[in-house]
C-alpha cells in the first residue's frame, strides 16, 4: 500500500552554471538564466510504502508532516534558493536538484521519524509548473 | 498499455479502534475519532492492464464500468462507511482499508465480468481529500 | 477589487425534512436522504471587497484566516452537520442553507474582525462536489 | 457575451514598504517579507466582452494574444518584479498591485490592439496560488 | 443563492465562413478552419438563480439535470456540430455561437421544466479548453 | 530521476471497425461511432529517464518540446484522425492506438532528437477526458 500526502511551497531560483560564460548560460537556460531569478509554487508529493497496521493505517501521517515541514518546506518554503540554501547554491538550481536535495534530507532524518519498522520513503515528486514535474523513485 | 477510468462516490466514516481507550483514539485519530463521523468526495481511480484487442482496446469499458458500479459504488456511494459496510464496520474504516476492500471486491468479481484472457487488474488509487490518495498496485 | 481566499471543511450530512413522510423524503433527496448521512469534502471561497490600502493589500489576510477558521471551520470541519450544528439540524441541511449559515456567521463578526472602513464581505461560493456549486452575493 | 483567456507567468516578488520599519515590515508581511524574495507561478485570466461579431466571434484572439503577451507577459515573465519593473518597484510588489499594473497597462493599449467598436476589456483576474486570488472588474 | 451544475460533452466543429474565400478562411481561423474539423471535451456550467424554497434547495436538480440532458447534451454530444447540428451549420459553429445556442434552448424549454415561481436561468458558461471559455449571463 | 512535460491537442475520430456490421460497430462502440466523428482536447504526458547532468538537467526540454511538435502535435492537432493521420486510418482510431502511434513516432526520432548517451523515453500518458487516461510504458 502507498500513501502519498501533497505539500506545497513557493520559493525562487535562478538557473546558471559559474563554469559557464554569460552567453553559454543564456543560451542553455534561456530566460530561467535571468540575473534577478524568477519563481514558482512548487508542488510536492511525498509517497510512502508500507504494509496496513494495526491502526489501519499505513503511516502516522502526523510524524509524516512534520518530519517534510521540518526538513523541507522550514528551508525552502519563501527563500531565493540560490542564496538561501547552501546545498543548491553550490549546484545550478534546477528542480531536478531540488529533488534530489529533498530526497537526501528526508532519507537522512527518516530513521528518527519513524521507528522500525515502519513505512519506506516510496518516491518523491515536484511539480515546478503545471505542464512540468520530475519524479525521484 | 494501461487504461484508467476514474469513478467518485461520497460518504462518510470515522475513525475509531474498538481495542483503544477514548482517549487513546483520541490522540491517534484526532479530529477523524469525531463520533458522529464526517464526510469525503472519493475518487477512485481503477487502472487495467492488457495489449491492444482487435477493437483497438484493452478493455470494454461498459464492462468496467458495470463491475465497479456493482462491486463498489453500489455498496459505498452515499453510505455511512462504519455503520452500512459490514466488512469497514469490522475493522478501523481508514481510507487504506477501503482501498483494500474495493480491491479484494474488485478481484472477486474479475473473472466474471472480464472473460479470460481479458485485460488485468493493475492497480486502484484513492484520493480522500485533494491532498491524500492511496495506492494498491 | 476583490480577493478570494479558498478554505476547506471535510463534513457530513442528511438531507431529511421532518415535514414530510420517509417516503416523500426518499423521492425528493434520493440517496441523499440515507438515514445514516454521507458526506463532502466541501471547498469554501470567501470573496472581500476594497480598495488598495497603503500597504498595498485589500484585506489583512490573516484577520481573513482568524475569522473564517472561528466561525466556520471550528463549528463545521469534521461534523456530521445535522446532529453537531444546531443552527443546521433546524433546517434541512443542503449546501444552500451552508452557503446561509455561513454568510450568517461572516456577517455577524465581520466588525470586530475587520475596524471600519475595511474590506467588505462581497461574496461567498461553496463547492458540494466537483460539478456543484453555490453562491451567495 | 464574455470571453476569458488564460495565461500564466513565473515571477519572484518580496513584500516590503520602505515606510515601515523592519520589524514593522516583517510583523505585516511575514515570510512574504524575507528579503531575497520568493516566487509564484501566476495564473492569468483575461476577459473581454462585446457583441458576437459577423465572424462568430466577440473578440479576435490573435490580437488579444498580442496586446497581453506585449503588455504583460513581456515585462513581467521570469522576473524579479521589486527590481525589474520599475512600477512594481516603487510601490509594494502585492498580487493587488500587479493586478493593477496589469489592468493599467492593457486599458493603455487597448485601443491601439483592437479598432473601435470592438470588444471591451471587462475584468482581469489573477491568482497568486490555488487557494488565493483577485479580481479588478 | 445561485446554484451551477457542471455537465460535460465532446463534439467536433470546424470554423469555417461560406461568406468568405478560403484564403480569408484560413487567415481568420487558422487551423480552425481545417476542413475535416477537429474536437473538444466541451465543459458546461448551468446557473440558476432564486430564493431557497421549502425544501431547503434552489432548485430541483433532477428537473434541471433532466432539461439540459434533453435539450443541449443530446443534441449536441458526440457529434459534428457543423453537419449534425442545423442551427449550428447555418451560423460559423464558434464557441460563441454553440455558447448562444445553448442558452436559447434552455430559455425556451425553462417554463415547462420549473413551473413557475421557479429558479431563474442566470448564466451559462462553456469551456472549449482549459485557456479558454465564454459567459453568457 | 524521471522529467515529464505536458502537452495538449484538440482533435476528433470515429471509432469503427471495417470488419464489423454498421449494428455491430454501433453495439461495440456506442456513441462514439457517429458517422461524422466527434472530438476531445487530448493531454500528453511524456515522461523521460536519466541520470542529473553536468548542467543539473536529466534533458535538453527544448529539445523535447522539438522532437514532440514535429512528431505529434504536427500531425495531431487539430485534425480529424481518421481521414487525415493516414496510420491511425488504417486501424480503429481509439486512444490506444492513438498512444501506440505517438509512441512509435517518438521512439523513431528519438536517437536524432537526443545524442547518446541521452535520456530514454520512459512513458507516455495520453487523456481522452478528465475521466480516461492511457498509458504505454
Amino acid at each position: 500500500m502507498r500513501l502519498t500526502r501533497r505539500y506545497r511551497f513557493s520559493a525562487s531560483h535562478r538557473l546558471h552554471s559559474p563554469e559557464l560564460s554569460a552567453d553559454e548560460n543564456r543560451d542553455l537556460y534561456g530566460k530561467c538564466n535571468n540575473p534577478f531569478g524568477h519563481g514558482h509554487n512548487y508542488v510536492l508529493d511525498v509517497t510512502v510504502r508500507g504494509p496496513i497496521d494495526g491502526s489501519g493505517r499505513v503511516a502516522d501521517v502526523a510524524a509524516l508532516d512534520r518530519v517534510v515541514t521540518e526538513e523541507v518546506l522550514a528551508p525552502l518554503d519563501h527563500k531565493y534558493l540560490n542564496e538561501e540554501v547552501p546545498a543548491l547554491g553550490a549546484v545550478v538550481a534546477t528542480t531536478e536538484n531540488i529533488a534530489a536535495y529533498i530526497r537526501e534530507r528526508l532519507e537522512r532524518s527518516w530513521s528518527s521519524a519513524f521507528a522500525a519498522p515502519g513505512p519506506r520513503l516510496d518516491r518523491i515528486r515536484i511539480e515546478e509548473t503545471d505542464n512540468n514535474f520530475f519524479e525521484l523513485p
